[in-house]
């Protein structure tokens, strides 16, 4: 034998995890199966539960916890100005700055032409309805500062541009509290480029 | 808000697996709110399902299938020899050599006094219980090279001295196909000790 039949389908279910292997996998059933019976019912309750219990408000993307999304409240939407980012994870981080109050927009994904994920996923319309419906003047586009990033952030300024809202993106440049000396060149470069009056 | 509490919970939950934090918690946890309701419901019923479904055999601590233990056959027992492990993937591993007949014995854990795992929970009583019974002849210890196999090992040996079983480990030296450049120095010393007639 190899593993019994119940312990390799689970590992086949852990391999769909990001950035998990076989040996990861293996490595999880194992520690799994020296979980106390209690631990093992919550996790597979919790799964079981969890296309319920977590939802996606059906306007902006964010996560909703009881009824009503916080990020789609009146006093958020008259701010007229709209963040659009790649994951709930993105609106969670900008958020706790404080410094942006106006409504987020969560796209499906990026533009990744080598994983399949084109513009027609993209979930663009809704954003398009949402401009015009809560006639929002601004919007910020917050993406990695990666490949798939820019391309969507390329992708979205052309798309928007019909409808004259002013379409902004973070900055780029060095980060906080870092040495000059270790900063890659294409972030120096674009931190040049930028540079702006004291 | 951060995240939705059942979120929080499966990110807790997640974060018992090894070498998971919450940064690799949260990333799985996002994952898993994409799969699909019956990959969630599978692997659901999976693990809440696993404690009946896998279970280990109470002689010698491999993990069973059915009702019987295949490493405790007949057949292997009156080989006279025992295997001692650390984990069920040992046996696995050496088992598909296909160069040990005899039985085996999967210890808790190895010795390890900085987890926390001492003597007393290593299960040696059954081992100890098992040489009597069935009168083994031959331990072979077949524990990971590391601090904690190695002194495992030491201590297995002197418990079982009163037995007069004869005691013997997997052999140190360099693995095959390796360079001899690449290999660090403990173990090219251990080679050279251990060095044999051609």
């Amino acid at each position: 034998m190899k593993y019994p039949h119940h312990l390799k389908l689970l590992i086949e279910s852990l391999k769909k995890l990001p950035g998990v292997g076989s040996r990861t996998a293996e490595r999880f059933a194992f520690e799994m199966l020296a979980w106390s019976a209690d631990d093992l019912k919550k996790i597979s309750r919790l799964l079981g539960e969890l296309k319920n219990a977590v939802r996606f408000c059906p306007a902006c993307g964010c996560l909703i916890e009881e009824t009503d999304c916080q990020f789609c409240q009146e006093q958020r939407l008259k701010e007229k100005k709209v963040c659009v980012v790649s994951s709930f994870k993105s609106v969670l981080a900008i958020d706790s700055t404080g410094l942006f109050k106006g409504a987020y927009h969560v796209l499906n994904h990026l533009l990744s032409p080598l994983r399949g994920q084109g513009p027609d996923t993209l979930g663009i319309e809704r954003l398009l309805e949402r401009i015009e419906t809560l006639q929002f003047q601004e919007v910020v586009l917050a993406f990695d500062s990666t490949l798939e990033g820019d391309a969507t952030a390329l992708y979205l300024k052309r798309e928007l541009e019909s409808t004259g809202v002013k379409v902004l993106r973070l900055a780029t440049g060095i980060p906080m509290g870092s040495s000059l000396d270790l900063i890659d060149q294409a972030t120096l470069s674009k931190a040049l480029m930028g540079r702006s009056q004291v």
